[in-house]
């Protein structure tokens, strides 16, 4: 498409191809081509953000701008409900630490209950609680000692610390606004002693715009050098600033009184689960493949939060170990999920910039695009389990990690992607970590974290073998005779087998020379002959097969998911823009039922009917409240709606003479009215989801006479 | 009692005996008295103790002994089945930190449901959820960077580290057997270099015994001495020991990269319900009286932890906050309980040593025994919660603190007390923390945490006020008139309200000599008279009261509770010794049903329905495990008898002829034999506790026939 096309495209056109131009220059980079064959997506990108732009502006004056969605107005709506608040707030709080509030902490339980449903009671998943400290130990092994950061900078004179990543992208941010503004004829306010705002050639323009496009890519030199080349400063104070050097993101710790055990939060809650696998395997009567599953805190020092919910140091994770033999990685359920159909977003259409892909999970599978079928058993499950929790499907897509942002430890790795206000953000991580962690615990410690298959048939087997002839050898040897043995014996592998072309070779030695010289790990070498080892081909039966199983992790951050549900359920009201609504589902919303008498001025007359009302859900296991405040009716269900309350009984004068009452739905505002009883099923049913209002308001007539 | 009736004595009055004796003593030594006053009690204690002694050694000998409880096998057991594991253990693991494996995991999260369903939902609690991260500052106003603290003592030489008052006892306890043991003409082995064991004189073994019962007492300078009076060392090195100091025990840690946040994590769930005080009022449409609860996990820095899951470094705390008007701490669902009839062991009869007394929560109430209607329903509350989930009742007491062991912020406390093989053990405190809490917080950020009540009536108010005369008082004061506002503001109280005396005081000092001389918190004096002052009563009408609310907290120790319950759960099977069954309630149970086909043989004809079984019984919301595994049918019964599984639906060759299946009960051993779908739906009736197997079993025959 030329950039003179871009003006016949209708709106949704025009979105894809700012989708497509920004994945295209991602695409580019990520290949680490040259400057000039990228120019030419860069300026293409920048044609249609500017159409974008121009459009925009056309709206604001035409008036048919579409109502932006207003986080401002959710967040005040947050705080002022009580779903979230800052922790600490009387005492000035601290950046990325938030309590739940009532709302909030029901919501998490009942995604949390949603969960043990979906994953661990229908899969018979085996569920651990492990701790959140954790010795240093244990994280050296994992990596997350050595690896698990961050890169920071600090300003030389204050001290004030910044993330390095973050600050570029602020500051090239801001230099672009100032550019703009500059050329528009604006005047841009500068505070004493920073640096004037200066006019970017276009070149300049071009070349932020690709920095903030791909600013995941640089770490190391590349990093401290892209810092000078721009002559990054602190943004307060515009002095110089360090190199940028990594911080580790552990939240560190003594356990004991002594110190001797330095230790950290955890990060996340699989190493729990893997030092526990021979336990779970035992438990699990030695039957493969199975699940461990956790719910639990992690923690994480971020070096500056921002992003509210999405970015902090203390959240809830759900995670799931899937143990499964590598050379098994078929799964007996998938045919259950073979014809789900997920938007996915593979690497390979990524370095395309392609888009996301509507497509079968078979068909993913059968094709390749996902490696294998526990795998995509997985990325189907998470999929639909996010669905039924709320999340707008139009919003949520399956992407596939390209090579260059895969975790240490993965071999393959999707991510549940949901879009907000703040982008498209991982919510859940579902990565193939292979056998890289039993693998590092078991070489550390040399506890043996492997399965034994008995196998049906014994096999046969015909390999070289290396022995050592014994009493020659120790004579010989004497006190060096331990260190060649331990030499020798790194010819075998993890399974115990000897390497055979190694041993191969040096049989050969010795039959061509007579003798072979090794270096063992004192540094000195030895002679070794015929009549200290032989090396030979033997013929054995094996019936049972030792292996490390491979791990597949979906890894839910549950506090994003959280906060990314709150955004897709929250809408206002068309006809009454004070009117904020949660159109939470039923088996989701915090609390299921208000129940409210019409009017406080006969509280007395009415108070038996709320009792009766109240017990009887309460039996049928219906969470709910009562309102019987002096506020209005309309008042007290507004402010229900703002909790995303999905039903209310009203008791009314028409209740003291016949015993029915009204039942309200949120999104429709629309009534019915029966019997007590009646209500209460209907009301158990709904909140079961297995029936929905559509269904009810086909069923019942619609009551519409009350009067308030 | 005289010493020589103990021999009359029945066994259960023997250990009655013993109890008050202990009691005895303790009573007296917490009165002070003097040491002659208290030997009696001591010698009546040791005597009791050689009866005990003596009877349990001719036990032995008659072969007669009753089946001691055998903590080693339940142990065993639990690591056995992966109830519980030392987190890490390939590493060898850290002392206090255990994970929970899939049984223990599954009770806690039943533990739970059941304390949400009996105090959240049927309270309407607002829950909330809030950091394990706390800053410095909270914990400094909440007195626990002070006070939160044991003594420890270090070795010299070694550096070793241990809890003072820990190892006064095992020192002690050691000379105490040794003593015993030489007297009886036993040789003790004493490794190289240490003290021999001396024989000690009645005198030294009666101090001794004493100190045992007592050691709470020993603080500060009174531990320091009886160190050094005891001669305690350390002792695996026979070194010198440091004076003990106090050891903070909390986890430290830096929040934000910069180390300016100096934080803890949380030693209680508690300061975080205090700090959203304002909101969940607000929340609550400013209705009081109220509670907020939380579920989280608390962290301790034991000095050196012992007693398994009784005394670890991490775990789940369960707290409910409960704030009421300190004048009306009545309670309007007092009725409900006011007939529970509970052991209540209260400080006076501590005092006297007359044990526990069952007595009405109504009666302890109208007695005074108990402060307050709030916290006596909350005593029976928890009593009822704790006999719900199983607790024995006759191993379940509600304890008073006395004066000398209560919390600094508490005005009252209740301890739940349960029995094990441990001793009595608080796994449950309901505490009156009055207003302490609030008001610290309050004091410290300027934040009003109070309660704005309108009055009924507006109340006339006839009082002193001071009042200030600008602009005279300025223009006289000049820069010091600041910080003479402000001392002269020190004469209101939290209220506001002025102090009556102070004022008054004031006044007539002015009226007698003209002037006043005061001295600010600049050090500097100031003379005030009644051009810069005014002191005069006014008549006000007042229609709000503010007051800050006291808090009434019953926290739970989950881990506790749930170790208790294990105890109290776990028995042999009469029959045969190899048997180990927990015999925990169904609506508590890990899992609900087991399901097996009564032989693996055709595996493939007994295979649909077992699918039907299962898929039945999760419609039902029944959790259920299926065994196919290859051991005989007796050996997976017994397998989940050691996991307390309640049930067990066995598909056998009759199922083929006429679809029935039996349903078997764990403790009984017995077994009915009815279609699929009435054994479902009995078993969704009596894991939901609405009926009983006791109920079942007289409905329907026992079957008897099936042969394995």
């Amino acid at each position: 498409m030329t950039t003179a096309d871009l003006t016949t495209l209708d709106q949704a056109g025009l979105e894809a191809a700012l989708q497509k131009a920004g994945d295209t220059v991602k695409a580019l980079k990520a290949k680490k081509v040259s400057k000039e064959e990228v120019q030419p997506a860069v300026d293409h990108l920048l044609a249609v953000k500017a159409e974008v732009k121009r459009r925009a502006e056309q709206a604001q004056k035409d008036g048919t701008a579409p109502k932006e969605f207003d986080r401002a107005a959710l967040d005040a709506l947050l705080a002022q409900r009580f779903f979230v608040a800052p922790s600490f707030q009387i005492y000035g709080g601290i950046a990325g630490l938030y309590d739940y509030g009532p709302p909030a902490c029901a919501l998490q339980n009942n995604i949390l209950a949603a969960w043990r449903h979906h994953f661990v009671l229908e899969e018979d998943m085996l569920e651990v609680e492990c701790t959140n400290l954790t010795p240093e130990s244990v994280l050296k092994t994992s990596g997350h000692v050595d690896r698990f950061a961050d890169y920071m900078v600090k300003d030389v004179k204050t001290g004030d610390i910044f993330r390095a990543d973050h600050l570029v992208k602020q500051v090239l941010k801001q230099r672009l606004d100032d550019d703009q503004k500059l050329k528009s004829g604006l005047k841009v306010k500068v505070a004493k002693g920073k640096p004037q705002p200066v006019q970017l050639d276009k070149e300049v323009r071009d070349e932020y715009d690709m920095i903030l496009e791909t600013l995941d890519n640089y770490v190391g030199e590349d990093l401290t050098n892209l810092l000078k080349r721009l002559e990054i400063r602190a943004p307060e104070t515009g002095n110089e600033l360090s190199e940028p050097v990594l911080f580790n993101l552990m939240f560190e710790t003594q356990i004991g009184p002594t110190g001797q055990f330095r230790g950290f939060l955890r990060p996340e809650t699989a190493q729990g689960h893997f030092l526990n696998f021979k336990k779970l395997l035992e438990f699990n009567n030695d039957k493969m493949p199975f699940a461990s599953a956790s719910v639990g805190k992690s923690f994480r020092n971020e070096i500056s939060p921002r992003q509210g919910l999405l970015r902090v140091r203390e959240f809830t994770m759900a995670e799931i170990e899937h143990y499964v033999d590598p050379t098994k990685k078929d799964h007996p359920r998938f045919g259950e999920v073979r014809n789900v159909v997920v938007p996915l977003y593979s690497a390979s259409a990524q370095a395309e910039a392609a888009g996301p892909t509507k497509l079968s999970i078979g068909e993913a599978v059968d094709k390749g695009i996902i490696n294998n079928q526990t795998l995509g058993y997985f990325v189907a499950r998470i999929y639909l389990f996010l669905l039924r929790i709320g999340i707008d499907p139009a919003r949520l897509r399956m992407r596939q990690h390209m090579a260059n942002e895969m975790a240490h430890y993965a071999t393959d790795c999707w991510d549940a992607e949901i879009q907000s206000s703040y982008g498209w953000i991982e919510c859940v991580g579902c990565a193939d970590r292979s056998a890289y962690d039993l693998t590092a615990h078991s070489k550390r410690t040399g506890e043996r974290l492997t399965v034994q298959e008995r196998l049906a048939e014994p096999i046969v087997t015909n390999a070289l073998e290396l022995d050592i002839l014994q009493p020659n050898f120790g004579k010989t040897l004497k006190k060096n005779a331990k260190v060649v043995e331990t030499y020798l014996n790194g010819f075998k592998n993890e399974d115990e087998e000897w390497n055979e072309k190694e041993l191969t070779k040096l049989d050969e030695e010795i039959k061509a020379k007579g003798s072979v010289t090794v270096t063992a790990a004192d540094g000195n070498q030895y002679e070794l002959n015929s009549t200290l080892i032989s090396i030979t081909r033997k013929t054995k039966k094996v019936s049972v097969r030792n292996y490390v199983p491979n791990v597949i992790e979906p890894s839910f951050g549950i506090g994003r998911i959280l906060y990314q549900l709150l955004e897709h359920s929250y809408y206002v009201r068309q006809d009454d823009e004070q009117r904020a609504v949660f159109k939470f589902r039923p088996g989701i919303a915090p609390n299921k039922a208000l129940v409210v008498p019409i009017s406080q001025s006969d509280r007395e007359t009415f108070e038996p009917h709320i009792k009766q009302v109240v017990s009887a859900l309460r039996r049928a296991g219906v969470a709910n409240k009562v309102d019987n405040s002096g506020a209005s009716i309309g008042r007290r269900y507004a402010r229900n709606d703002e909790l995303g309350t999905p039903f209310a009984v009203t008791v009314d004068f028409q209740t003291l003479k016949d015993g029915t009452v009204t039942l309200r739905e949120r999104d429709s505002t629309k009534q019915i009215r029966e019997s007590i009883s009646t209500v209460v099923g209907l009301l158990k049913e709904l909140v079961e989801e297995s029936t929905t209002w559509e269904a009810v308001a086909k069923m019942y007539p619609e009551f519409v006479a009350q009067e308030v």
